[in-house]
C-alpha cells in the first residue's frame, strides 16, 4: 500500500509532511515506475499526466487537491471504475469566502471609483445604497457557493443563486435549470461565478448571459477561466454593459504577458489566488479519504463522473 | 414646539421629509432668529455654529447627525443642562461594518501586493495565512467597534480590542486603560481605529503607538483625523514599520489638494465615506429621541459631556 503524490508546482515535501502528521506510517511516493506501480493504491493529484492513472493496476481512489476535478476528467484513459473525490476542506471554503466578501464589498462600496477619484485628488462622497437594495447573485450553489451566499444573507443583502438542480437555502432566492438562469441574471447587480467546469458550463459567460445582467453590473469569476468568453467580456466592458470585472481564473494560466486583460483598467486580476488547499487544512480530509478507500467505504466528496462534478 | 435642523452640507429637505415620514406634524425650521427662537425645543445638528445652541432658551435636546459629538462639544458656549445624544442608527453600523470588512480583508488577502504585481504583469501566488493566524485589533469597543470586531470573530480571526473602561465581548481579547493600550498594539497585524475624538484620544496614533505594532502592520483609520499624527504616519510607512494605511478621515477635510497623502503609494484615501447617517435609516432614531425629549424621558445614545462621548 502506497500513496502516489502527483501535483506539479505544489510543494510535495510539505504535503507529505502534512499527510504523515495524520497517517504516520504513510508510504508516500513522488513517482510510479517499474514494479512499484503495483504497490500504489491511492493517488493524490493535481493535473495528472494522461495515462498515469490507468498505469496503476491496484488504484482504489483518485483524490483531487482542489475543489475542481476537470483537471482529472480530461484524461481520456482514466480507469472507469476508480472513484474520484474532490477536495472539500475548510481552508478552501474560508479562502473563497474571504475573497468573495472582499471583492463584492469593493464593488458594493464603489472602491474602484474612490480609487479613480483619489488618483485625481478629488474629494467626493458617492451615493451609497443599503445592503437590502444591492442584489448579489451566485452562479453555483454547491459547497462554496452556499457558504459565500450565506455571508451576504447575514449582512442583509438581497441574495439569489442559480444551480443545475433545485436548491432551498435560507434567505437565498434560488433559481435552477436552463429556464432559471436568465431569471437570476436579470436581477443581479454583482454576479459571482462559482460553477464547476463541465461541458454545460464551458463558455456560459458570453455576450448573451452578460447582456442579460442589468446595465452597469459587475462580474467576479472565481471558478474556471474556460467558463468565460474573453472577447465577450471586453465587449461588455467597452460598451458599459458591465462596469467592472474581477478575474481570478483564465483560459490560459499563467495569464500570458501579452494578454489584453492586463492593461484593461476596469479588470482586476488575481493569479488564481482566491482560495487554495493548504496542506495543514487539507491533510485531515485526505487522510480520512485514504482510510475510507482502504476500508472499502464511500469517499467523502466523491464526484459523479457523468455529471463532471 | 419646533425642530431646528442645522447641518451644513446635508440635504435639509431630504432630512425634513424623512423626519416627517415618522412625525407627520413636525414643525422643522432651517434657521432660528427673532422671536421664533423661543419655539425651538429640539436641535438636530452637525457642526452647529458657536453660540447657536445657547441662543435657544427652550432647548430640550441636541441630537447629533453622526456617531461623533466632538463637533457639538467644541462650542464653548454650549448650554450645560441640555442633554446631547449621538446617532446610533443601523445604517451607520452597517456602513462601518462593510467598510472595515472590506479594508481588513484587502490587507489580509494582500490585495495591494496583487495589484502591484498585476501592474507589472507578474503572475505570482503569495503566501496566505488562515484567519486564526491573523491578528486584527480594534481601538474602541463601543457600538461600532463591537459590531466590527464581531464580524471578524465569526470569520475565525484572532481578534482583540482596547477601550477606556473594561469590556467583556465574546471571542475578543479585551484590553483597557492606559496600561492595556500597548498590550493590544503589540499583538495586532491589522489595526482598526474607531475611537471617539476626546482630549485623551487626540494624537493617540503617533510614532510611539505606531512603533509598538509588529513590524509591517497595517492601519485603518475610520474614526477621526485628529487622532493621527500625520507626519508620524509617513515616517512609519517610509521606515517599513507600517506596510499600508487606509485613511477615511483627516485633520483637515476635504483633504487639501497639496497634501502629501494623495501621492503616497501605500496610503488608500477615502473622502470620509466609511459610514454615513442616511435619512431613511436615521429618521426613526431621531423621531424616537424627539418624542423622548418632549416626554421628559432619557435620550437614546445620550452622551456624557465630561467624558466627551
Amino acid at each position: 500500500m502506497a500513496i502516489l503524490f502527483c501535483a506539479e508546482g505544489e510543494d510535495g515535501e510539505a504535503w507529505a509532511q502534512a499527510i504523515r502528521a495524520e497517517l504516520p506510517d504513510a508510504d508516500i511516493r513522488f513517482d510510479a515506475k517499474g514494479p512499484a506501480v503495483d504497490e500504489i493504491d491511492i493517488a493524490v493529484v493535481w493535473q495528472p499526466p494522461r495515462g498515469l492513472m490507468a498505469s496503476l493496476p491496484n488504484l482504489k481512489a483518485i483524490l483531487s487537491l482542489g475543489a475542481g476535478v476537470e483537471h482529472i476528467l480530461r484524461d481520456p484513459e482514466l480507469p472507469p471504475r476508480v472513484p474520484i473525490a474532490r477536495m472539500i476542506d475548510p481552508g478552501l471554503r474560508i479562502g473563497m469566502t474571504e475573497f468573495v466578501l472582499m471583492e463584492v464589498l469593493r464593488y458594493h462600496r464603489r472602491e474602484p471609483e474612490y480609487r479613480e477619484q483619489a488618483a485625481r485628488r478629488e474629494w467626493k462622497q458617492l451615493q451609497q445604497v443599503l445592503p437590502p437594495n444591492r442584489r448579489v447573485g451566485f452562479l453555483g450553489l454547491g459547497h462554496l457557493g452556499t457558504a459565500c451566499a450565506g455571508e451576504f444573507v447575514r449582512l442583509g443583502f438581497d441574495v439569489a443563486g442559480w444551480s443545475r438542480s433545485p436548491k432551498d437555502i435560507d434567505g437565498v432566492t434560488c433559481f435552477h435549470g436552463d429556464d432559471g438562469l436568465f431569471g437570476l441574471l436579470e436581477r443581479t447587480d454583482i454576479l459571482v461565478n462559482l460553477l464547476p467546469l463541465t461541458d454545460e458550463t464551458r463558455d456560459i459567460l458570453d455576450g448573451t448571459t452578460l447582456g442579460a445582467l442589468p446595465r452597469g453590473a459587475c462580474l467576479i469569476n472565481a471558478a474556471r477561466g474556460a467558463e468565460l468568453v474573453e472577447d465577450d467580456l471586453i465587449d461588455a466592458l467597452d460598451d458599459g454593459q458591465l462596469s467592472y470585472a474581477t478575474l481570478d481564473v483564465f483560459r490560459t494560466e499563467p495569464l500570458p504577458a501579452d494578454h489584453p486583460f492586463w492593461d484593461y483598467p476596469r479588470i482586476t486580476i488575481y493569479p488564481h489566488a482566491a482560495a487554495w488547499t493548504l496542506p495543514e487544512a487539507a491533510a485531515p480530509v485526505l487522510a480520512d479519504n485514504i482510510r475510507r478507500a482502504r476500508a472499502g467505504e464511500e469517499l467523502f466528496g466523491r464526484i459523479d463522473v457523468r455529471r463532471g462534478y
